[in-house]
């Protein structure tokens, strides 16, 4: 299988950006991923002194897809997510949504054995691991965009959905659509709050592929239970509008409910949530439950 | 048992509003509760201009709890949420979040059997219910808070977490609290993004006492399975803010945690949440598991 090291990495999503490798549409290939600290982490002594803050948050490649063109809507699925070495999280005051974190600290962690242990001033916690990514995109048509940061192309959405068997869709931009993922975390809750979960490298086995539905409004994720619409914005207020509106969108225009009974199964089943509040953007998402459109005959993206 | 009936709603919660009815701390009493609509809309051909406006979310109360002085952080228990008639749900252009709805419209539905029955044009939907009191509060020192509002007080909060099991717990303001609730949902997800859920009277047990937890940051919620900091603001970024910021207090000042384990846990396990975006401000919560707290030895609030 045709595969990337976690060294093969860049910093910012972008169009002239050089493929590491290239592979054809539903082709599967792995990406070696290191944390968000390039692995510059690696016990409690580690100090954010230690950092060189211009390896923050890598991701593996870019990878090209054979065929890809602009403007084709693209389903990454996430076949794999294994994690090949401890957790890391760090205190930063001033970073993050909590106004108490006064004390910049590093904690390693194990996740052995599908287990998070965290070692607390009250004893040791013994949490499931629930793995996810939180880079991956492609490249926009123009610019430059951190991999710090989330948008509308994917890229640090922090969306904890997004683990193994989980499919993203996203719209290209340019040839090949030029993708990248990184940033895994063995567990992290909504919110992200203290600017890190439990940061991770990872092993991650993927798929791409061009699904001919090109009105999904994007990004847009779906998992065994339910499809979600994820949107980025500056505030909280602007992401929930376009993550309902993105929903309100699908379940009308790619679903066929009506108008309002989209609108009345939004307000009853739908759930608004958060991804992250502490990148540079917040990320918001709308779930909608898969169970309830199968109900109605829906049978699926692009089916 | 004390009861009231329907008919004993108020409008705003404020603190000269005179008791309908004293109970003692501890005691259950029954609130028998109309839809948000005050139970005016019966049949898909009732129409909003039917409506009259000034007798939108009547809570019914208020309740005075003897002995409750202000300052006094108050445990509202939901012993039984029975409802008590159909549901109804409408759709107004211009009021919610979705930007899509542009036709007025009406639906009463069955909500027998724990299933709520939901016609849609691509045929019917059985799904089922959560019910959950969406007006919930305590009189506000001074002022007058109309009851579609949320807030500090409590109030139009929409937090789907508030069913039969939970328990809510405010700051009193006033003598006796001056407790009242309504607007009980069949269903309603995260958001209440078509500005309501499945609105439906209801007949709810409660029983009231003081708990000496001063520092308690309220509103906060207790269910089987997690706590919750209840916040609310003009926008979202504030409300969430404040509502890391209560849990983070919580679970430092109440449980005894370190600021960094109890950083680092609310970024692993703990989750940001929407209540509802679309009363007059937006309401945010945060929650955090119970089990992860009993693991490090939290027996409970107030214990």
């Amino acid at each position: 299988m045709k595969s990337l090291s976690n060294d093969q990495v860049f910093y910012a999503f972008a169009p002239d950006l050089e493929p590491h490798l290239t592979v054809d549409q539903g082709e599967e290939f792995v990406l070696n991923t290191c944390d968000c600290f390039e692995n510059q982490l690696s016990s409690d002594e580690d100090t954010l002194d230690k950092l060189d803050w211009n390896r923050i948050n890598p991701a593996t490649g870019p990878v090209a897809i054979s065929g890809v063109k602009p403007g084709n809507v693209v389903r990454i699925d996430i076949k794999k997510l294994e994690l090949t070495g401890k957790s890391v999280m760090t205190t930063i005051p001033g970073a993050g949504m909590i106004s108490g974190i006064t004390e910049a600290s590093t904690r390693v962690m194990d996740n052995d054995d599908g287990v998070l242990t965290v070692a607390t001033e009250k004893g040791e916690l013994q949490l499931p691991l629930k793995p996810m990514i939180g880079v991956i995109g492609l490249a926009p048509a123009e610019g430059s965009i951190p991999t710090g940061t989330p948008g509308k192309h994917g890229g640090n959405m922090d969306c904890n959905l997004i683990g193994e068997g989980a499919s993203l869709y996203l719209q290209a931009a340019v040839e090949g659509g030029l993708f990248g993922c990184g940033d895994a975390h063995a567990l992290m809750g909504d919110g992200e709050v203290l600017v890190c979960g439990a940061e991770t490298p990872a092993r991650v086995t993927l798929a791409a592929a061009v699904v001919d539905v090109p009105q999904l409004p994007t990004p847009f994720v779906e998992t065994e239970e339910l499809y979600a619409a994820i949107a980025t914005a500056k505030t909280s207020d602007e992401a929930l509008k376009m993550a309902v509106d993105n929903m309100f969108a699908f379940l009308t225009g790619i679903v066929g409910l009506s108008e309002g009974d989209a609108g009345r199964l939004m307000s009853l089943v739908g759930d608004l949530k958060f991804c992250q509040v502490v990148d540079p953007e917040i990320t918001v998402r709308f779930e909608f439950p898969k169970a309830v459109l199968a109900q109605l005959g829906f049978a699926g993206i692009g089916v």
